[in-house]
């Protein structure tokens, strides 16, 4: 029978080659076309989504001693469905117990396995953007594109880095060492990949496949169990992910536990008992630095990965293309509502103007600019609710109202007519007078800050993001002496650097198997999608050794 | 000119290859040779060793507010060599000061520098041999072996994963992204190695290169500055260490301050406030759990590589050549009295004896044949003073008095005509009836330990290895299946295993580019030398992106 290694060979292999070369490569369509997915794939989601709600989420032979579950769709309504729930002991149990014969399995088999799910979730695409738009108040294109898809691609990447790194050392090696005129002494060893134990993967509530995709396949596919505690406010992708595998998992003869759903509620979670458990060696996380630092302090002998946050920069030196350069940060404001931990929130911009293509523009037309192309882009109110989603989280509502008095406003926030809403708010201030906006705001909040000159603005982007962490940066120049300077300026501060973007291509977008996701350099997060320090550490090599029989 | 890397391209390209083939393979001859090392290199050795003697110790632009230094060695002699000495603040200052430089060269000029300072470091293997020697109480051919060529091994190999990492990922690509019809998107984005910050290596007292290389080459391949912590009864080998390496440095143009060294006193130590400092964004040590601990809980955000300690244990099963196994354990528990991480404690027996080539043999009389095989080993005083050496700290010889009431004495210990002297202390103790042996005890202990059968005493010793961390295992067994089965075990338990060693290979040796070092995968340290997961997080990737010009 072909195993489900080699049935995705190719798939692996064309992986591997990627995130060598590090050009565009995606397996895994983009487009929600019924022409890839499936004429009827679009209506099947539909129904499917819709015959989820109100009802159980049925998970066999899941540890469960109550159910729980109380999300409400930033779009209105309330999901109404119960997930299987159990205490961190229960859950930390059933880990272990499926945990001997998953680690003792070989690689090529875990692989596998993990490729096989990943395919199965690529056709569940459909069914996954219902479920991410629904949780996190993505439009649903979006909600498709980044929850399937792009996510699939960041779990491939991951897995494709695992088997690389796994493979990496022989399994088995002569050891011949001369002795002169003697016979040598010869040993064969061999070597083993061994798991670390249980790994945690804590979800966030805006990114719920994408961010928890890396960790949990990486975990997975080098032999760990892995418990996932989705954020309570966006648990049906990861319990859609999660059921998806343990079918997987439960046809290849494992016991589906190897990945378990850890389902609670805003309030009452597990994660504080999961993180302080000494059999949980890896933790993944996705959330605030506050529970960041939480979670590095109580999380004891575990490897902790976080993608945390910080404050992302535009600096506006230049533009052979205002206009260009005014759309394209438009939409980078506007793009699920500024809720995207690569969005930018301090645009800097020299108080004396600019030079551009439309000659020189003040500080003032500048941030005029930029309100004119969010008032266009948003103008037609179906793009507008398509580009700006709905809000995840009440609270980012109230911190959108509460930042109005931070400065001048330049173009105000207002709802739009579906969902929980709120479009960019733009705000004015000088960096002389105020520091409003070194801290993070998260959401639809940005700030049009002046400073002295472009050289002035890199070095306090810069500065900014080495202190508060940054996951991106974006310069607009034309002078090239000074684009160097601020490429080793933000590389120094650990922000991935996207220069003179305009069209169709925004400083918030991360590919996988090109883009390195957080470079793990600043305090915006340690992990790095994917690099060779988000997998090496997840296994180890152990050895025997003996001198070869005669 | 030749570049250093150029130089060097050959002796890197053979070390990548044994790293993934890890077969036998040294580019630094182990025997100290004068055919090798030139027919006047031990007496030139000697002359500049008895030079240092009792006299400062020049490293010329080092920071320096006082001279330290109260070598004694174990052979004897005080070495009188004043170090020079700066508190933390101004070694900290000099390394951030000298980091910009170092961080912006290239990956290939800071590994043709390493490259070029290990090749002078195995030049200077005789004088190294002398400093090991009167620092750690080896005698002279194994300080010559670990503490030059076999130490040169394995910062070699470090610096070979370093390119190896600093090098898979490309440093540009085209990203050309298909919109359908229209012109594809077409990015062209740029990568570098941005290194974490300043590394500390703090190193032990009995092999102060051999464990420091590993950590000291892969942070300054990386780019990172380095802060060199030697124990103070073993400052020598690093001081030589050091200078060499800066004199490399500033040929090359870099300020030597690159790498320093943090020479202190006992009770008057550095390592505290090195160890807290936020700029200190690595560590590596060497030494005790205790302050394994204390390091974890002290460091703050920086990377923490250890090698702590742990109990070694061999599980006597059966044996197809009972005296090459009693010679062969009779070695392990000699060279160098026990003092390597590597060294066996804990032999476990079966309570009922064991099959051997000679027949049955008793517990008593497997107890009886590894101490005569001691007594023979140890019986010509010369060769006595070659295997066991001398006893680094004065510590040890007390944990041996005090250690002689923990069980029936198989074998005495007894000083030895030369140094501070201790050879094996052999023990006579049942599992059921004392957990003596459980507990780590540094030096010439160890214990015959009765249990019911092999496979008790193959689930005992790995338990132990699991609990109380440990770093070698070995067995002796003729069942095929059980071997198997303590691979298993023994894998699980992170100790990497030898099986039926006799003639010249002992659990103690660890080969580099073949065995990695430590597995990681249990409390006697989260380091293996050397893979991946040591060297990847070292470094980081910073990226720029922009539109391809048209």
């Amino acid at each position: 029978m072909e195993s489900l290694f080699d049935r995705h060979s190719g798939l692996l292999q064309d992986a591997l080659k990627a995130n060598e070369t590090r050009g565009f490569w995606s397996p895994f369509p983009e487009v929600p076309s019924g022409k890839i997915y499936g004429e009827t794939a679009r209506a099947d989601a539909g129904a499917d989504f819709n015959a989820l709600l109100g009802r159980p989420f049925v998970l066999p032979g899941h540890p469960e001693s109550r159910r729980v579950g109380a999300e409400v769709s930033p779009w209105g309504p309330e999901l109404g469905i119960g997930y299987p729930a159990a205490d961190s002991a229960a859950l930390l149990a059933a880990s272990a117990s499926a945990a001997a014969e998953w680690a003792a399995s070989a690689p090529e088999t875990r692989v596998g396995i993990c490729l096989e799910i990943l395919t199965r979730l690529n056709r569940a695409s459909f069914l996954l953007g219902n479920a991410v738009m629904h949780t996190t108040g993505q439009a649903f294109p979006m909600a498709f594109q980044a929850g399937g898809p792009h996510a699939q691609d960041r779990g491939l990447e991951a897995v494709a880095v695992a088997y690389a790194e796994m493979t990496r050392a022989p399994r088995e090696a002569l050891w011949e060492k001369p002795q002169g005129k003697a016979a040598p002494i010869v040993l064969e060893k061999h070597w083993r990949v061994v798991p670390r134990g249980i790994a945690l993967v804590i979800g966030c509530n805006t990114f719920p496949t994408w961010n928890s995709y890396p960790g949990l396949f990486a975990s997975l596919a080098t032999g760990n169990t892995v418990i996932v505690k989705p954020h309570p406010a966006a648990v049906l992708p990861l319990a859609l992910t999660v059921r998806a595998a343990r079918e997987v998992l439960a046809e290849a003869g494992f016991d589906p536990n190897v990945l378990l759903l850890a389902a609670d509620e805003a309030g009452a979670e597990v994660t504080a008992g999961l993180v302080r458990a000494p059999e949980v060696a890896i933790i993944d996380f996705t959330g605030s630095n506050a529970f960041g630092d939480w979670i590095r302090a109580n999380a004891g002998e575990a490897l902790v990965f976080t993608e945390e946050a910080g404050v992302n920069s535009i600096v506006v030196a230049a533009t052979g293309d205002f206009a260009g350069m005014c759309a394209n940060i438009a939409f980078s404001l506007s793009l699920y509502s500024g809720q995207m931990c690569t969005a930018p929130q301090d645009i800097f911009v020299p108080v004396d103007g600019i030079e551009t293509d439309e000659g020189r523009k003040s500080l003032d037309e500048v941030a005029a600019g930029i309100a004119a192309a969010v008032d266009a882009l948003l103008a037609d109110p179906a793009r507008a609710v398509a580009v700006c989603g709905a809000i995840a989280n009440p609270a980012t509502l109230d911190r959108v109202a509460a930042a109005r008095h931070l400065g001048r406003i330049v173009r105000d926030s207002a709802p739009l007519p579906e969902g929980r809403s709120a479009t960019p708010l733009i705000l004015a201030v000088d960096a002389a007078e105020t520091s409003a906006h070194e801290e993070e705001r998260f959401g639809p909040i940005s700030f049009i800050v002046a400073v002295r000159d472009a050289e002035a603005g890199i070095a306090v982007a810069a500065e900014l993001a080495r202190r508060k962490g940054a996951i991106t940066a974006a310069l607009y120049d034309t002078d090239e002496g000074r684009i160097a300077r601020a490429a080793d300026e933000f590389a120094r501060a650990g922000a991935n650097l996207s220069v003179n973007l305009t069209g169709g291509i925004y400083v918030n977008q991360s590919a996988a198997f090109s883009d390195y996701h957080v470079t793990g350099a600043n305090p915006a997060g340690n992990a790095s999608l994917t690099d060779a320090a988000f997998i090496a550490g997840r296994f180890r090599l152990a050895m025997w050794r003996r001198p070869r029989a005669a």
